[in-house]
This record gives structure tokens, sequence and C-alpha cells, in this order.
């Protein structure tokens, strides 16, 4: 077999949701997923972000990441979806590129692994067909409102890698995406 | 100790919804749930109808029930929400009660386990502080749009008491309520 440059980077979705689906409050407030904390358990995150060169974010996810204490991504590229020109902080990088044309340099540059964060860029890059896995991991509430991690898209088929449950009542769900 | 009458039956929900929390298409199509048809497996459904009294569902499963090909809920006690005096096809009784009244006067006929049926009474009966238990098997599949199990409510808190995925790619979760 012949190696070959790959089209583009394997994207990968981790987040937390409520059972209901939301992602954070309707103010954006995350204060719920103190729920699951628990001492020593990062249910996998540390190890995800490890496996990725690069995330792409929204600038609705950016802004929550610039409004923590200390920035969050430190050592990793990071670039944020944004038509402004803001100024990079921490050797962000913006850009109004569409999602494939960004996925295609970002593969000529070398990037293997994206991960993929925020609401709205999740929704663009699953219906673009450029989500290749989601692990969502399940909070044990119902908010009832907030701003929510899905609806308004197109239909995506899903194929279970597995699940698991932690003593905290997380749920951890991971899915591999499936050509319609 | 001394017996007691319980104040009201224990209440339950067992539903399927999308991994994007609908449980319906935005046309009531329910085509989806073929992608988890397995021969030999119910995901404990049939052990769960059998542990039940009585189903409390709103008028719009009503509905989706009668459409079937077969009454669905054959010697089953069957209530449905619903201001109309719909005459009864099945045996089923209709009633404009709220729901603590309901439960009130069920615990008194008797009752003990009651399956509470359809968004809009779920959603009733959640804010109403009246459902013990909730069973959620999540199809794989993002459907985009739909009819919503969840949304518009307050927050509940829940307690997780078991998950386990299937082969089909079907993750079933159990959560108990808790006290806010």
């Amino acid at each position: 077999m012949l190696a070959r440059m790959s089209a583009r980077p394997r994207c990968s979705v981790f987040i937390a949701t409520s059972l209901d689906g939301f992602i954070a409050r309707a103010d954006g407030g995350l204060d719920w997923l103190a729920l699951v904390e628990a001492p020593g358990e990062d249910y996998g995150y540390g190890a995800f972000v490890s496996s990725v060169d690069a995330l792409v974010m929204g600038h609705n996810t950016y802004a929550t990441a610039l409004a923590f204490d200390a920035w969050p991504y430190g050592g990793k590229r990071v670039i944020v979806l944004s038509r402004d020109a803001t100024p990079s902080r921490h050797g962000e990088e913006h850009t109004a590129e569409a999602p494939v044309a960004l996925c295609a340099r970002l593969a000529a540059e070398g990037v293997e692994h994206v991960y993929v964060d925020g609401g709205a860029t999740i929704r663009r890059f699953l219906d673009a067909g450029l989500i290749d896995d989601l692990t969502i991991s399940l909070v044990p509430i119902v908010l009832g409102t907030g701003i929510p991690l899905f609806g308004g898209i197109g239909e995506h088929r899903l194929t279970l890698i597995e699940t698991r449950g932690f003593p905290s009542g997380l749920v951890q769900v991971r899915y591999r995406t499936r050509a319609a």
C-alpha cells in the first residue's frame, strides 16, 4: 500500500451535556458540572486532549475559555472560527474559513486529530460530514432550559463504540458517525 | 411498624429518545426506532409493563397508540389526560384531573405503580414532583428536529441507577429523581 496524505484530520467531539442535552445554562453557566466533579477523575478528558493536535472552536466557547482564571488550552494549537480580527492572547489563531476549507488546510499542515468544541461549531462540522466520533458525558441533571448541543441540524446515524457509567452518576457514551 | 396507604403510586418513565432528545419526528414518525429492533430483545419493556398497574398518557400519545394496527395496551388500565370526553374504545379512561389529584385518586384505588408516558405528560409529572424513576433508551441517531422529551421545564437532579449498552447501539440509562 502507498502512504498517502489524509484529505482531512480526524475530527472528534468531547463534551458534557445535561440529560436534556444542554451544554450550558441559558446564561452560559456551567456550575452544574460540579455535580460530577470527583477527585482524580477527569472522565478521560486529559487523555483525549493529549491525543489531539489542535482545537477548533466558535467564538462563544472561546469567550468562555477566556473568562476562566487560567487559559485552559496551554501548549495546544487553538483555532477560533470568527469573522472578527480579534487579537490573539495566547497564540490562538482566528479564521473565517468554512469547516471543509479549514480541515483541508490543517491536513496540509500535518494536523491529524482535531478537537471540535462548542455547540454551533459541532453542528456545523456534523452537517458538513466532518465529525468522526463523539464522546458525550451525560451529567445526571435535567436543566430544563439552556444552550443546546444539537437542534436544527440534519439527521446523522451513529455507531455506538462504548458506554460507561461512573460512581458520580455521569454516563459517558462514545459514537462513531456513519455514512448516511 | 404500621402499614399505611401510600400517598401516591410510584410513577415511572420508560421511553426511547434519539441522542438529541427527540421522542418522535416533527410529524410524529417513529420509523427510526427500527434502527434498534433486534429479535428477542425488548430492552426490558415487557418486564417493565408487567410491573405497572396503570398507564397515564396525554392525548398525543393516545392518538399514536390508537393508530397502531392493534391496541398496544391490552389488559392494562389506561388513563388518558384529556379535557375531551372522547369515547373509550378499549376500556381506557379519560380524565381532566391534574396530576397530583389523579395520583391521590389512583393511590386510594390501590394502584401502586404507574407508567407515565408522552412528552408533555412526563414534563407535567416531573415538574409536579411526581416522577420516581426514568428509564431512557438512547437510540444511536441524531434526528436534528422533532418532538422533544424535555424542554421548558424546571431543574431536576437525578441519581444514576444503572446504564447498559446493547449490541444494537442502544444505550439505556436509568435514574431516580432526587429532592431538589
